[in-house]
């Protein structure tokens, strides 16, 4: 009878390890310590330094499944000896849920009424029928037009790749410009590489509307800080929600927490409640797809980083 | 040639007078003044006390156009003689866009981050997956269904016609507790009425679970602000979130302003901005209904007053 010797590390937090153990079996793999493993499951988003040492141990290791979706602090450990896949599309509902309520939160005016102790004039417009540009064509793209399809949205994807996604136009990345140009709405849903960094610039915020909304939900190195704090105060834009950010914590008395028209949340979209279900799930189905010698999901590209 | 004199009246908000009079001539409908109309076009729904004395000159009058889906200051003017049509399902979209922003905004804890200055802990938890209970099976339930439907929610309705609403399960008013029981969201979306006042007392908030939102866009009559001010201090609901109060506006100093987990919204589920070209589009349709002899649309029952 064939095994399929499988690792899951570190275990450096409890939790996670247990419940992708568990998902290991339940697939169909046997869970073995590194050195026997030909595969490995990474338990610990956060612990980056141990990865080298433990991945040297693992010599007959061929596949290695990462957790979450953003995977830049392994970026340099990738190489072409393995088989490298990540969490990508896992956490896309979750995410592309937290966009909606965003959206609507700034479209709708919550920034001011929450914070409010008195009765105050109406302000907001309507998610309904506006138009959305999302930055990245991946997993949350997909799962964001699908959540936003009773809302008659026109919605534009820069995207490297030309092929189509939904019913959304697609501009290449040297056209984003042009696809947020009256836009009510303006998603950065992509992965952080050299090309993205950045990307929401002056120039790109120039381009935007008075009256649109900047959502971040992919990484706090997307947005020139400096830029989005110049386009808030002088109302060149209606107003930016950002899960992430550049620190991450924000420190206190950073100058976004207090910039006008401002939300911030703490890189919630996906919370660790919410997402190791999830991920359990993918390295379930993953690991009976590898002993089964199917393709797996979420492969990462080496050299692409995403 | 026949023709079809229909009044607009009265003129005291210009932008609402002359679009719903452009509303009456593209309907197919003659304007003329209140003594020759055979309908009526009410234009201001604020303006109840000038009703009596311009219904009294339109001897021919029989049919009343009232303006907004909620006519309660107009209840006692309700009689036989005449056909009402208010504007019941024009505001759905806006209202139901307004439920699904306010039960997000809660559900994962805007309402902490909104306000805050500092990085905090994740709180929340997903509407993907919910169970929502909606009080009240009108327009607004239909479109928030509708809206919900890429969410994959659970629906029950509480509506006093048993017949079934999409996809929901349909309670009757005395099996209410059993409805909001075990549901993440309530929603009340209902008619103000004498059963339907204070329906949200004691008894019901007893009933919702420990994590649920309650989210009012009926009237503010529907909660006993005492009973939901001890459930939100005593937490055994998870928050509340009201886009109607009473009295309105909600006078500054009055407790729910700063009652934990609870979000305020001024009456703006439906802003006049964008409302009227949506109530123009409705008068326009009746116009031409009217003309034809076709049913209208909005029927009032002047005995259940609504």
């Amino acid at each position: 009878m064939t095994t399929h010797p499988i690792a899951v590390a570190p275990a450096s937090r409890p939790r996670m390890f247990e419940a992708l153990a568990v998902a290991v079996s339940e697939g169909g793999g046997d869970l073995v310590g590194v050195d026997e493993a030909q595969a490995l499951i990474w338990a610990d988003p956060a612990s980056v330094d141990d990865f080298p040492a433990i991945i040297a141990r693992g010599t007959g290791i061929r596949w290695i499944q990462l957790p979450y979706a953003g995977i830049e602090p392994f970026a340099h450990h990738l190489d072409r000896e393995h088989l490298w896949t990540c969490g990508k599309g896992v956490y896309a509902t979750p995410v592309a849920e937290h966009v909606v309520t965003l959206a609507l939160a700034g479209l709708r005016g919550l920034h001011r009424y929450i914070p409010a102790t008195e009765w105050a004039a109406p302000i907001g417009t309507n998610l309904v029928g506006a138009t959305v540009a999302i930055i990245g064509g991946g997993g949350i793209a997909s799962e964001l037009i699908r959540l936003l399809t009773p809302f008659d949205v026109a919605v534009r994807v820069v995207r490297r790749r030309p092929e189509p996604l939904l019913d959304a136009v697609v501009y290449a990345p040297a056209d984003r410009f042009e696809a947020v140009r009256g836009a009510h709405l303006v998603v950065i849903a992509c992965a952080l590489t050299a090309e993205t960094t950045g990307i929401v610039d002056h120039r790109f915020l120039a381009a935007m509307d008075p009256n649109a909304w900047l959502v971040n939900v992919g990484r706090g190195g997307h947005v020139v800080v400096d830029d989005l704090l110049t386009a808030l105060d002088e109302g060149t834009i209606a107003g930016a929600a950002l899960d992430v950010t550049d620190p991450e914590p924000l420190p206190a008395g950073h100058p976004l927490w207090t910039a006008p028209h401002c939300i911030i949340t703490p890189h919630v979209a996906n919370t660790p409640e919410l997402g190791l279900p999830l991920l359990a799930d993918r390295v379930r189905d993953n690991v009976a797809r590898w002993c089964r010698g199917d393709e797996l999901i979420g492969l990462v590209d080496p050299v692409a980083g995403y």
